[in-house]
């Protein structure tokens, strides 16, 4: 029987052996996985099409299967990705501040480990390997427990680094798989607050609303958007045709993509049509609400009115809310009322305005003049995207090593005593 | 009737207009604040006088009527701690990190205030001016919830602050008390997630684990200190029966104060009689294991066998653990098994030890040759002290300004859309 408390105890007990560990050590440590991965392609192929087998059986969309299917290709990614984090700098062991306080005492804030992750994640088994990678970079141990689809892919990838981590000597519960589809145990992960120091959900507003209302553990919240662009009146709109179309089409699955668009009423006779005839062409249905819905009437596009929660609605898929705004007031009003705080940006020439919606809006990126689609790890140049967060505390936006690590004060006296 | 999802309706959207004012827009309301304490004593002195009639009616002990009664003098340095407030440094708007991203995008991460604080805490009146100085400092609103024994004059002080935002123009809804005692209410507040952004418990290990176990808001725990001081082998002892008397009588109430005594072999004959000595004046009960316990046999001290818990006890009183360990690894191992990871300190002469014991533990503050009370906001040097945090997410030890922001992702283009 999967003892979930034992997992624990053991994940904590392994993460002080991390956190001591060298940048080089926790790199060799990471090539022997990729090296591991190679060499059992055979071994995580085959137990993946038994994944794919039963997903047939039960039934699911050819879409949902590509998504846990593994290839060849996929599995040697697995691998380069591995030898990619690698290469990326260890944020352990630096220091945030250092200073000398007026007694002598030498006071600094040294980055360390957070010490046990826990994760839980759906669909795709490369997450296995990718938060594995990113945790041990880090110095910190975790417990994942991937979607039931992939058990077995994600049990057989645990074990093939737990075969690196013993080859390297260190202990193997520095990363443990849950090996049980068993949803009591999700629960009993969720209440685990004596080892686990952190949880990230990583999926649907059901798996992140369970999170916060059931967690005793810290939880990162995020990955839900619902993103807004507001074309002012000043806005350059060939320009905004491309930001709107790049925002909306490029990946309309994603957290980041357009969700809304707000427009300016001196310009919306003008824009509302240019953005339709362009959206059109890549199947874009518009909900829109009544002004702009006048506006689209005689218009060649897939327009309907906007229901009573389309205003609230993460699309992930190709449909895109239109409002007509009366001015920049209204449009932060309306993000105010309706942003998942992700990812907002303002299309406009006036500084004014541009600087009133930057200091307005806090959502957790907030953009003057550029596509949304750019709240990413990988584009703001963090080299690796653990998660997006959209909560207040601890971080916010794309998270990437850093965010996976605390810190702890260090003092150095030499015989003080307080006053 | 209390109407707490209205209060927090009514906060948020006050946290809007704090979180664009400038730092001297906020220090007026602070001065503001100041002045209608100073203005008001009599009526914040009847209140309170109120709240002690009642304490001692329920026959509520000297010492605890003592930490709610309010004097004129004490009143006046309310006023004075809000002015001290305003002089400190503003956080928000600072830049945490800039770039240029290779495409032209600039990117800044801007500290923002985090937007709704709730903040339970117990007894003493003077937290609602604390609460209230330290979050208007930092744009932030707030929702305070006081101890039951000082209602009368947190709502009196609640009052003042209220008035002082209504002379500066800005909405009272935000700095709010809660004004009824009961407790549903406190339940009722750890789900207001959608409203309160951070809640900070300041109380004991009981009111902690309550907000751990209900809250859906991300809470700041801490304030729990079981603190230690190892002895090695090569410390100075004289400076190490200082620094242990230091860090044990100076101040034994608080959490940074020593609870936890860990002395080396090769001392300990020596060490253990002489710090005896001398907490024997400050009237110090020792709870020794065996080892210890043979050495102090013959010695003029309050001693006593340790009991099963004793370890794991924070003290805030005058009682010491004492414990012989085998060596530095045993010292360690202790501190991971007892530690609340608040404040822990090595005494030692040895280069290594040291080094070791600062990369070992990771409590939130880890000190070399100092006494463990310099744990604080003040002697850290922050200028205040929201809390001290023992988690690992967001903020690790004392809390000052800065750990009641959070930031946003600024992103500036040039109609830049995503390859």
């Amino acid at each position: 029987m999967t003892n979930l408390t034992l997992m624990g105890k053991n994940a904590k007990s392994a993460s002080r052996v991390l956190a001591t560990l060298s940048s080089a050590e926790k790199n060799a440590v990471l090539h022997l996985i990729a090296d591991e991965i190679e060499s059992q392609v055979d071994f995580v192929l085959a137990e993946n099409a038994k994944d794919i087998d039963d997903g047939k059986d039960a039934g699911l969309s050819q879409a949902v299967l590509d998504r846990l299917l593994l290839t060849e290709k996929r599995v040697q990614a697995l691998a380069d990705d591995t030898r990619s984090v690698a290469i990326l700098v260890d944020p352990v062991g630096s220091l945030i501040d250092a200073k000398v306080l007026p007694n002598g005492l030498r006071l600094s804030k040294r980055r360390i480990p957070i010490g046990v992750l826990g994760v839980i994640y759906e669909a795709r088994p490369n997450v296995t390997i990718d938060i594995a990678a990113l945790s041990l970079k880090t110095g910190n141990a975790a417990i994942l427990r991937g979607g039931k689809e992939t058990l077995r892919s994600n049990l057989a990838l645990g074990e093939i680094i737990q075969s690196a981590l013993k080859k390297a000597d260190l202990p193997t519960s520095a990363i443990q798989v849950i090996d049980t589809p068993d949803r009591a145990l999700v629960k009993e992960l969720l209440r685990l607050d004596k080892y686990v120091d952190m949880l990230i959900p990583r999926g649907g507003a059901g798996l992140h609303r369970l999170c916060i209302e059931e967690s005793t553990i810290p939880v990162i919240t995020g990955g839900m958007g619902i993103c807004h662009i507001f074309v002012d009146e000043s806005a350059d709109l060939a320009r905004a045709v491309d930001i709107v179309e790049n925002a909306k089409v490029q990946r309309p699955s994603v957290c980041n993509a357009l969700d809304t668009l707000l427009v300016h009423p001196a310009v919306a006779a003008e824009f509302i049509p240019q953005v339709a005839a362009r959206l059109v062409q890549s199947k874009v249905e518009l909900r829109a609400e009544p002004q702009a819905l006048s506006i689209l009437e005689n218009i060649d596009a897939d327009v309907n009115p906007a229901g009573e929660n389309d205003f609230d609605t993460e699309w992930l898929s190709l449909i895109l809310g239109v409002k007509v705004v009366d001015d920049l007031d209204e449009a932060i009003a309306h993000i105010h009322a309706h942003s998942t705080e992700h990812s907002d940006s303002i299309l406009t020439n006036n500084l004014e305005n541009a600087n009133r919606f930057v200091n307005e809006v806090n959502s957790s990126a907030v953009y003057v003049n550029a596509s949304t689609r750019f709240t990413d790890g990988g584009q703001f140049g963090l080299g690796a995207e653990v998660a997006v967060s959209t909560q207040k505390l601890h971080a916010r936006g794309p998270m990437g090593l850093e965010e996976l690590t605390t810190y702890k004060w260090v003092v150095i006296g030499d015989g003080h005593v307080r006053e």
